[in-house]
């Protein structure tokens, strides 16, 4: 493989509520690649790790700088017709959003370009939202969050929204789904999409339904591609479409204790039932590639029939429309168009890897992106935490995104707090699944706070931690002071029972009988060793 | 194997904080088994859960009804000598423990005494502990979880501790932990049993350093026996000893991140260190057990060198404690005492399975008692989720019972609010364990939710989840009026996107059309699937 690519980096300020950190980009040539700096006062000095947030200080009515903009002019300059990054990896050609990855990610160019012509991973980057940070998602890179937002048809405050975006990629989401339904659809999506430092995605048959009054069943393909289009002009870089929802797999959700659960799903199949006609979004499936592919809109190919409970699980309307999805993923490939499946939803533990083992298998290694799945349905306003087991391990079994779960899951509309505490959850499970795949580097960022924490850096774990604010505030809560910022204890054992002191005082000792190495130490017990074991070794030896 | 025992229900008054609850007793006989009854409005009517929240309406200077005294006092007039429930199930006798537990679980006396016989479960139940309401530990019954409270050196309110006590086992603690260390530490202790109608664990050896000043080199084995027989007298229904920190072990933790983060663990390590002897907690195990056996502790043989950090994880000193452990559990059996094995602490996912196995394999399928563990370190503030991806899936893997961890853990003391949080994502832990490893009856719970929520029976919904009062209030922020909680619809998508109504209408149209079962949907479709497989089966056809 290639050398990874030489790089600087450049400073710039504070990070507003990540105490500790900066914002710094590791730049080459003309690219910039964002990431956060974190300061230590020991340890390595400095921690850096992947930044989604974005560029800082910004006025919402004018947008994010369009970094793009000069790859995606060169690009129509020589008359290009399909955009898609797979079609550029496919004819060997890496771009700047492959390079801008490959930076972003530790990687080299060429394996991302080999990652994304394969169709293992994904960089979604709509021509016409230029704004965006390249991002990539498939499981060879580390595992990456979505948040959702979006109104509902009775409230509709676009500045909320926004703030939500900029919320949720503070806290770290790597992309955002715009789910709102309401009457400003589309001047909401604009101002998301001109401030989004991240790939957006929506579901165009929410707009499509608001277009026909309602009925799902007045749906029909001319209003659904008028909307694709309308959308991909605005710069939406994926869109769910659930063109796996076919007519004879309806009746297979009859007896399930929670029908479908996807909005987009259930519309589909009302659809198809009220005609009794095939899903117009399966049998017209190349007509939607040959306009995403002028776009370079990526396919989130959508699972209508996904389990709303943990007794509907891996059962065959689910597992029948995930075959679809893998016919329809080769589909897409033909057109090179990138493609992601989209999976569950309520999965019990012994029933999530099967879930990405066939995944893999009928989808031909596509990126999976789950929607948690929780564990159990008996804790709604705990959704967060039920979902980020099932989705800590399904990321570790090979899935490349985390569809973030509120608290308020199945209850009411997120606000500001959830989406703090839903991003921060999620960066849990991602980071957890990237440790447990062995991800280059990931443990090291663990390993950087555990050092923190056994020398009683309190500072340095504060700023370490995925969420500096909360951190020190719990530690606030008990020992305020100044002073318990440097103390060496806490407020859970205090000075006489605590073990990290008491360690530290071992490996005093230790040092001040002239046993300073662990050699030295392993020596000094090489006696006391031996006696136990001419005494029997490991049977134990009754006291009496 | 036997029938279950036949039993009737005896229902007392409604639950405060459980809104749609009200506490049952099972009887049998003499035995009355406290269970939690929801009252449904639809589904199954109602639905019965396991409850150790205890007696109501306390008066916490007169302590619980010791409910167990005729029991004990049988024995003791019989002139027993060992009062392990192990003894007895060995000698085939079933106790009134047992039987106790039977109900409860739903199983067999026989079961539950062919487990407990076997070491493969316990029944923490100190024969001056008659106020607690038997509970069996073992990974062929629910997964149990532990709540820790406890003051410190610095605050000392007995009152709070009593309160945080009922508070755990409101919300679902199955044992709790007193960990106190503070100056009133035998009265807090005191209180607490008295008041608790589930087993109190304790760490002796932080009383015993208490009283030689401090100094863990000054500890010795003489005021350690003192201070287990001054415990055991009072009820302490297990203990956590530290015996297999063994003095060649400690060298194992000097290249650690973290050393040594068990407060017992370091402790010992300190003693063995500065006299350069064996752990007299190993040496004089023997004699320890001849003290449980006459109470009935159970030893809860401590982790002391276990990972405060997933670097340390699956390391040598781990497991060589863990070795040693096995061979301690063969000398308690040999004198019938009741024993469980603690476990980590911090283990990235992929090394937890290895932790079960290995516990299994060396402890002779003693029960496994792990706290967490923890999937990863970077999210202070958050430890009660990066735990509970870990308890959750070591459940799973057959660990029996999982000590909570709150919010609070690494930063600071647990107040009121940081022990319903915990207890509560434990809650959920264990739960998703059990219906993971396919425990009769568990998912019964979930497929009530979900048809509930599929059926829009939001009060049911409210009534059924881990946290009834959280549910709702977070449905009334969006929601608040009464209506709302009967609409056939919700906040998150609005009447027209709800899915779940569509699919209701998808139902409903589907019966319109006389395709009143599964089997006529199916039939209706027949003759569509038919046109897609002669038309090539899976295989797309393109639209043009």
């Amino acid at each position: 493989m290639a050398q990874k690519p030489q790089k600087n980096v450049l400073a710039t300020g504070s990070m507003p509520s990540f105490t500790g950190s900066r914002k710094v980009y590791e730049t080459q040539d003309e690219l910039r690649v964002p990431a956060r700096e974190i300061s230590l006062e020991g340890g390595s000095g400095t921690h850096r790790v992947y930044d989604p947030s974005g560029p800082e200080n910004l006025d919402i009515h004018k947008g994010l700088p369009p970094l793009r903009q000069p790859w995606i002019d060169a690009r129509r300059a020589r008359g290009d017709r399909n955009f898609s990054q797979m079609h550029y990896a496919r004819k060997g050609e890496i771009t700047e959003e492959m390079r801008f990855v490959a930076l972003r990610e530790s990687m080299t160019p060429e394996f991302v370009m080999a990652e994304v012509a394969s169709g293992r991973a994904i960089i979604p980057a709509n021509i016409y939202h230029p704004e965006v940070e390249p991002m990539i998602i498939g499981r060879n890179f580390l595992v990456k969050v979505n948040a959702n937002i979006g109104n509902s048809a009775t409230t509709s405050v676009i500045e909320e929204e926004v703030e939500k975006l900029h919320w949720a990629v503070h806290w770290g989401a790597d992309t955002v789904m715009d789910l709102s339904t309401g009457q400003e659809i589309h001047e909401t999506r604009e101002f998301i999409l001109r401030n989004s430092p991240v790939p957006i995605g929506t579901v165009p048959v929410y707009q499509a339904l608001q277009k026909v009054g309602g009925s799902p069943e007045d749906l029909n393909f001319d209003v659904f591609m008028e909307t694709l289009e309308e959308q991909a002009r605005q710069g939406v870089d994926y869109f769910t479409i659930h063109s796996g929802v076919r007519l004879p797999y309806v009746p297979l959700t009859a007896k399930r204790v929670t029908g479908i659960v996807s909005r987009g799903g259930a519309i589909m199949a009302k659809w198809c039932l009220a005609h009794h006609t095939e899903n117009f979004l399966y049998t017209r499936f190349e007509e939607i590639c040959d306009l995403m592919k002028q776009y370079d809109v990526s396919f989130s190919l959508g699972d209508g029939l996904r389990p709303g409970s943990i007794a509907d699980a891996n059962d065959e309307a689910q597992f029948a429309e995930l075959r679809t999805l893998g016919e329809l993923t080769q589909i897409a490939w033909k057109h090179d168009i990138q493609t992601m499946i989209e999976g569950p939803g309520h999965v019990p533990m012994h029933k999530i890897k099967e879930n990405v083992d066939l995944q893999m298998e009928i989808c031909h290694e596509a990126p999976f992106y789950t929607l948690g799945p929780l564990v159990t349905d008996i804790a709604p306003g705990y959704d967060h935490i039920t979902s980020a087991i099932g989705a800590a391990m399904i990321g570790w079994y090979g899935t490349a995104m985390l569809c973030y779960v509120t608290p308020k899951e199945h209850l009411g509309l997120p606000n500001r707090d959830d989406v703090r505490e839903g991003v921060v959850t999620y960066k849990i499970a991602a980071h957890a699944a990237d440790v447990a795949k062995g991800h280059p580097g990931a443990q090291a960022w663990d390993d950087e706070l555990s050092k923190a924490r056994f020398e009683f850096r309190w500072r340095d774990q504060f700023a370490l931690a995925l969420d500096p604010d909360r951190a020190q505030a719990f530690h606030d809560e008990t020992l305020p002071q100044d002073g318990a910022k440097v103390a060496h204890f806490c407020s859970m054992c205090g000075p006489q029972f605590c073990s990290m002191k008491i360690t530290q005082d071992v490996r005093d000792y230790a040092r001040e009988q002239g046993l300073e190495t662990t050699e030295a130490l392993e020596a000094g017990m090489a006696e006391k060793a031996k006696e136990f074991q001419s005494g029997g070794g490991e049977i134990y030896r009754p006291a009496n």
